[in-house]
């Protein structure tokens, strides 16, 4: 969704940067859960870090995915690395849906910070605080410690920087939906899945009570996923296992009363795999009694019940005894201020450049020229075409319009809507770990190899400017992607339509997130937790 | 200190339910961190729960050490148990300084208490609600529930009972010190030691931040820890391990600021270990730069400084970054409320008895009558008395009148004073887990012979009325005490002033503690979480 607004507004910052009257500079950054961009690169800045010994400082914002990963992978022996986070550790976020119902321990899938890079030569430092504005002009960023009792002022603090790396991460989509966010559990943090574990119990204990009416003891045990996502399908199936695995032997009185429902307001869940898995999925639900409600929209939530819509039935209100929302997530707001900053004249900077008579319009054989460069730098434009049948630029140029008659010249607003349109419709990267974990370690790469492409560019020509860029441009590697669904049993999806689903890719799917541990540490931690679920099961202790 | 005073009111429940207008029963009671009362008995009742198959509803307030215990013992099969606590989970409570630190996982020294009915025949109920008042009289407890926001009404419930067992534990004492309940830590219960370790983890984070002064740096890394008991000092040790092993890597630049002292009211640290493990572990704390402040005693904490006083130096305040308050327990309100219900006539009842003719006054000889029933159901008395190398029961009324003249007789007041006398100075059992354990297990074992013993009395000749007690009066049976000083060291107290400090020592520690664990599951977690700490070290995430 955003991945493709960025990807322009990356363009239009280079584009800014480039003319005469402007500073040089440099700054990366990554975005969201983990869409890179890079706005703007300065051979000046490169030069004195490369050739004085004078060190770069470089910051990131965030130790998730793309943050971690671009520190694990960068070379401190080169750059001062400077993390700035409100959380001191990485998660590793595919195994969150398991800590809710303590399959594996909240503690056993992160890593601190400090022991990623403990063992590298060169300066780093941490600090624990969440950044609250981003100031590029001066390159300065302004940060605020999670301030406790015994912390004199108000914990703010400026760090400046050379070159800035932004994962932050997204945050959770209420897309406003009132009540949300005061009466719904996430799944993004850690807290986020122990708080879950920790309702979980608390809604058992309540409906063992004595003295309950039979409609609360229901109400208590009516646990409803808002979203029918990857995250929310494997938590239903995840809390589905402990209710039916640990739980029902330990509340044999109340066992009746539990009911699962995941909440979609599209057609099916699992939209984005193949409609195989969605199917078998869908069917795995039904026999398992987890109650899924398709077509229908949370329009509120009120501490004791849920207001939905669905075209047929129309507004119903169903009591809740715990909601987890899980439907998807948006932009952080230091990000949007940031983009507003940086990207306001994006794509007028892109039409100025491929106009080079300045004639105000933009002829089929202007774009052309600059086509393969576009396609190179914007990936989407050409997936786009390709998955519309069109065979060029000027095809889209046509249907943006809606419109059969071919445009032979389009004006700047033309222009802007056929970008829009592009990014509005095309398939993004998805916000995932696998791309984010691959997004940083890229720029991890460039950052090790700048000197080397600085003599050596190996990227696309330049669209504005000289000479080519120094680096190719970030391409994503898709090595499929996992659902798993209850029962010891795993949807996996391959790039190419192979799919497979069943018990063997669970034991595939224990294999890869074993083996995709950040450390030795959480890998013997995560198995053991396996492997203590499969002895003794999972505990239900209300801690 | 209130065991004594409630091995009283035992007796005097007991008398005064034994008056023939009383309707008669049974209840048992477990109080404080495991002093074992039990009030009055009836036969009727238990001919009725053994003859005819109608089982008697045994209701648990407390799932400590006693109440697990006893739970564990029990026979279901005999009894319906219901069990009502706070939190649905036993704690392994001597390992908890080590939760502080990481050392072991909170999750590895906790079972669920259903799993530890699970495996048994006979109805069980457990319900999460805190019991807020004991109705001896109508013989019901009032509980109420940990309200969410999903659940209606208030919460509150009322649980009748056949017997009850009041095993609900003790509190931090705060000897009404201000400020501590607002800015101190206690070391309690599981939440309190995961709250601790997230506390270290923060000061170190703050301590870290930028633009701070190295005042601000180092108020950030003082722990104090009030209260030089032995979890006072276990906790200071571990905490000194952590910093040192692990810490200080992960933060080299604030490592020096780092200082942990501990503040005893007292002349020393474990004053109830034999000397040389208490001048041991001073000398080893000096050693390791553990400040040690004796003979201070906290008067006032504030959110940022703590005050004390000294003969010596006066009042003396000073800044600190995290604050333990481990200075013993004290006795929970409902428990006080409880006593005061059915405690009241306890000396006069006594008095009664042994005033066989009713002249109101009690002669050495009326006394010497019952004294081995006193002192075989009060053992506290005949220690006293050998303490203070008194023969009998006569010297102690001569010296507590503060008269060297022998008293011929006294009356009721100063009978009273004197058995007050006995139980303001007598050395109680220490309220430790394994006196607690032993004493939920001897309940237990009473239960489940009850009929037995019925049948065949075992214990001591009644005082009122006729016969023997059915049961031997419980005796503690002390196995030996360890303190964990830090560093692979631990100091051990055999019963019998044998003591052993060292790394073996540890060893053995390590695998007591194993052992004594409640269950297959919490064993293998703690041994394999002393494996992690041993390989890979403490996790720093703060989490």
């Amino acid at each position: 969704m955003a991945s493709g607004a960025w990807s322009l507004v990356r363009g239009a910052a280079e584009a800014v940067r480039r003319t005469p009257r402007w500073r040089k500079r440099l700054a990366f950054f990554v975005v969201g859960a983990g869409t890179l961009t890079y706005a703007c690169q300065d051979s000046q800045v490169l030069q004195t870090c490369d050739g004085t010994g004078n060190k770069k400082k470089v910051v990131i914002l965030g130790t998730g995915w793309a943050g971690a990963s671009f520190l694990r992978n960068i070379d401190t022996s080169l750059y001062d690395v400077h993390v700035v986070s409100p959380r001191n550790y990485f998660t590793f976020t595919p195994l969150l849906p398991s800590v809710t119902c303590g399959t594996v321990e909240a503690r056993s899938i992160v890593e601190p910070i400090r022991n990623i890079v403990r063992k590298k030569s060169g300066a780093f430092r941490f600090w624990e605080a969440e950044c609250f504005k981003i100031d590029p002009k001066n390159k300065k960023v302004h940060c605020r410690s999670d301030v406790g009792t015994n912390i004199n002022g108000s914990g703010e603090f400026v760090v400046d920087y050379d070159y800035l790396i932004v994962s932050v991460g997204a945050r959770p989509n209420t897309f406003n939906t009132p009540g949300v966010t005061e009466n719904c559990h996430f799944l993004k943090e850690v807290e986020d899945a122990q708080k879950i574990r920790k309702s979980v119990m608390k809604c058992f204990e309540r409906a063992a009570l004595p003295n309950l009416s039979e409609e609360e003891r229901k109400k208590n045990l009516q646990f409803v996923i808002i979203g029918g996502g990857p995250t929310g399908v494997e938590f239903a199936a995840e809390l589905h296992d402990f209710v039916n695995e640990d739980l029902a032997k330990l509340y044999p009185d109340v066992k009746k009363y539990v009911n699962i429902s995941v909440i979609e307001a599209g057609g099916h869940i699992l939209t984005m795999f193949d409609k195989r898995i969605t199917q078998f999925a869908e069917e795995k639900f039904k026999r398992d009694g987890i109650d899924l409600k398709t077509n229908f929209k949370v329009v509120k939530v009120s501490d004791k019940d849920i207001t939905m819509t669905n075209p047929a039935t129309g507004e119903v209100t169903v009591p809740y005894g715990m909601a987890v929302w899980s439907t998807g997530i948006g932009t952080r707001p230091i990000i949007m201020d940031f983009m507003k900053q940086v990207g306001q004249e994006d794509v007028a900077a892109i039409f100025r450049v491929a106009d080079k008579d300045n004639s105000g319009t933009l002829t089929v054989k202007k774009i052309k020229d600059v086509l393969g460069d576009i396609y190179e730098r914007y990936p989407q434009v050409e997936l786009y075409l390709k998955s519309n049948q069109m065979k060029g630029f000027h095809d889209l140029l046509k249907d943006s319009d809606g419109n059969s008659k071919e445009l032979k010249e389009l004006d700047i607003e033309q222009f802007k809507k056929a970008l829009a349109q592009v990014d509005s419709q095309v398939k993004m990267l998805p916000a995932t770990a696998q791309v984010a974990a691959q997004e940083g370690s890229y720029l991890a790469d460039c950052f090790n190899r700048m000197k080397t492409c600085e003599e050596y560019p190996e990227g696309p020509i330049r669209i504005r400017g000289q000479g080519r860029h120094r680096f190719k441009p970030f391409r994503y590697r898709h090595l499929g992607q996992f659902a798993p669904l209850g029962g010891e049993q795993t949807a996996y999806q391959l790039p190419g339509d192979w799919v497979h689903v069943g018990h063997s890719t669970q034991w595939l799917w224990y294999s890869v997130y074993a083996s995709k541990q950040f450390s030795w540490r959480t890998r013997m931690l995560v198995v053991s937790d396996w492997g203590r679920r499969f002895i003794f099961g999972r505990d239900s202790s209300s801690l």
